[in-house]
């Protein structure tokens, strides 16, 4: 017997369904008028034109109940905005993405998982490791090196369950013992490689495979690239560890770049043809160099900041990235209004508001009538 | 028998014999009151206070008459600031230090050379390959190719003959048949190491085997490092291609970074201690990564200056870095005077001053009672 699924969550399933992918006007108008009243709008067409248009040829699709009840037989859930699980801090950083007009750089609507663990704890320090299908040797020992020493320092590996490097990251993760996110291009039913069907199995056992895309959705070129860019977005960094001239994980890696993220690449031989695309991003500036997950670490990891070297700058070890660059912002004395701080900090209004209840829980900044300030 | 020899060349000899090195203050002297009077004052200790210290213990050795005829007997010459063949166009990259304390940041008073090639040609375009003298089969495959099309491409390759990354640049440059240039840290009498006596042989007989030192000096780590500073005066950038990580590559890009020249490092596997160096030194951005020759040529090489792609853009491309940077700080019309060239070019006076006559001669600037203009 499944539970009994509430309105709204109905509602994020069937506008996931219309959607099938990354869709920002949806997403706006879910958050400004609610899911039921987007749903409702939506299967009226009762919309502005380019909604109308992007959601006509699947606005009668209303599955949610079907695909709910099925999705819960196969052990899994909806997670959706509503959720205190939903990664909405790591997902704020699509609100930085400059160019509002560009529909594909979206949250998702929801996330259809598999796996009891916590999206948000295990995406909470995470790394993207990705790579070229057509590993080599050097690669694979190098994924299972990093992988390894990642694991040991508590970070979480989110890729995306490809062969090569995605794959010996995800096996590399689980022989750790540390749990790891597998992001797909298709729907959780779809084991997808085939032959990573069992892996798939083992990863929700202890962590999260999860999709924006509903239950049946057979895989797509431009599902790969929507993909890609859930796993830049729920990951701190991107590590690239081996990339041909033309492989998928540069264009992970352009999405960390655009969602503000640090991209690193493992160099190789120059003899191989499986590190040409790693070389090149280091060339071009792209991406940071690593030669060991401690490098990882240093890039991706929590920002430090203050400089004295007593109690503050501990606690400050365990602030986000963003979290950090809004404490920078704040004024050493004196409180300020959150536009302000958006206005010091370079990043958006939603991030800084999504900062400072955080910086606030760990004391590190109170609040009056007039603004926000730092506590010593 | 040895033709006679001029007393300018023999204050030259006395002055390399007395200081044994980079002397920043007897170049200046020199420069400004000629050899013979830089010698005759140095013999007498008639100094400046710095200069009477420094010249102190060996201003009696007034040798140079004999340690010349020594070079002539071994087929070698002594190359002095008054040869046309002087390499005077790369070495003036060292006005351009900050630090004019630094005696060691000095040109060479003389150049103690076997070979017939000519040194300014030779470096006129020139890549220092250095590298751990622990190489790796990978170092030394990787060396031998990027050598082997640098040769091709017509570049010259600098390096100090030690054993590993050296020696291999040396010897597939010569199997390229191409001429290449040793700088040592000794006297050109004392083969060093021993076991590439014949390899300097080989370099000395087709390319050039040079030294600030005169005839009998013995190698010593400080003159290493000196040496360094002369591989990278003479290139156009410095190639590391593996370096662990405390190698002595590194000093040389380090210098190369002092005299405002391209430092590249050729990444390796990450498990490879010999590629340490070179990857710390592109991760900290202190090295440029190139994984084939064409990269170094595009880093090293000759800038191409204007936008139009007519005919001046292919004279341009001779240029030297600094040429062309004296050209772009020319305005479109109308003359400027040397000092504000080099105010807007951001080179020293001696740089454009050095310049300028070679950009007449490609006839791409011309001079009026009023300064200096581009010819269109």
């Amino acid at each position: 017997m499944s539970p009994p699924t509430d309105a709204r969550t109905l509602a994020w399933a069937y506008l996931s369904q219309v959607a099938l992918g990354p869709c920002a006007p949806l997403v706006e108008l879910a958050a400004a008028v609610g899911p039921e009243a987007a749903a409702d709008a939506v299967r009226t067409a009762d919309l502005p034109e380019v909604l109308r248009t992007r959601t006509e040829a699947r606005r009668h699709l209303d599955t949610a109940e079907r695909d709910l009840d099925r999705l819960l037989r196969l052990g899994g859930r909806l997670l959706t905005p509503d959720d205190e699980d939903w990664p909405a801090w790591k997902l704020l950083a699509f609100d930085g993405i400059e160019s509002r007009r560009d529909r594909e750089a979206a949250v998702p609507l929801a996330l259809w998982t598999l796996g009891a663990a916590s999206v948000a704890e295990l995406t909470d320090r995470a790394i993207g490791v990705v790579g070229t299908r057509a590993a080599t040797g050097y690669g694979e020992h190098v994924t299972t090196q990093f992988v390894d020493d990642l694991a040991g320092a508590g970070w979480t590996v989110v890729s995306g369950a490809a062969y090569g490097i995605d794959g010996v990251a995800h096996r590399a993760a689980l022989a750790a013992g540390a749990p790891t996110v597998a992001v797909l291009a298709c729907g959780l039913d779809r084991a997808y490689p085939a032959g990573h069907a069992r892996l798939l199995r083992d990863v929700a056992d202890t962590g999260l495979v999860l999709s924006e895309y509903p239950l049946g959705t057979t895989p797509a070129r431009h599902r790969f690239l929507a993909r890609n860019r859930l796993v830049a977005g729920l990951s701190d960094a991107v590590l690239v560890v081996e990339a041909g001239a033309r492989s998928g994980a540069r264009n992970t890696a352009a999405w960390a770049a655009r969602l503000g993220r640090p991209v690193l690449a493992v160099p190789g031989p120059v003899t191989s043809a499986a590190s040409v695309g790693c070389h090149r991003m280091i060339r071009e500036g792209t991406a940071q160099l690593v030669a060991r997950a401690a490098d990882v670490i240093e890039s991706a990891g929590p920002v430090a900041v203050g400089d004295d070297e007593s109690g503050p700058v501990r606690r400050l070890d365990v602030l986000s990235a963003t979290e950090a660059r809004v404490y920078e912002a704040l004024p050493t004395a004196g409180p300020v209004a959150v536009r302000a701080l958006s206005e010091s900090s370079g990043l958006p209004l939603a991030a800084v508001r999504g900062a400072l209840p955080a910086l606030e829980l760990e004391g590190l900044v109170g609040q009056d009538d007039t603004g926000w300030f730092r506590r010593t």
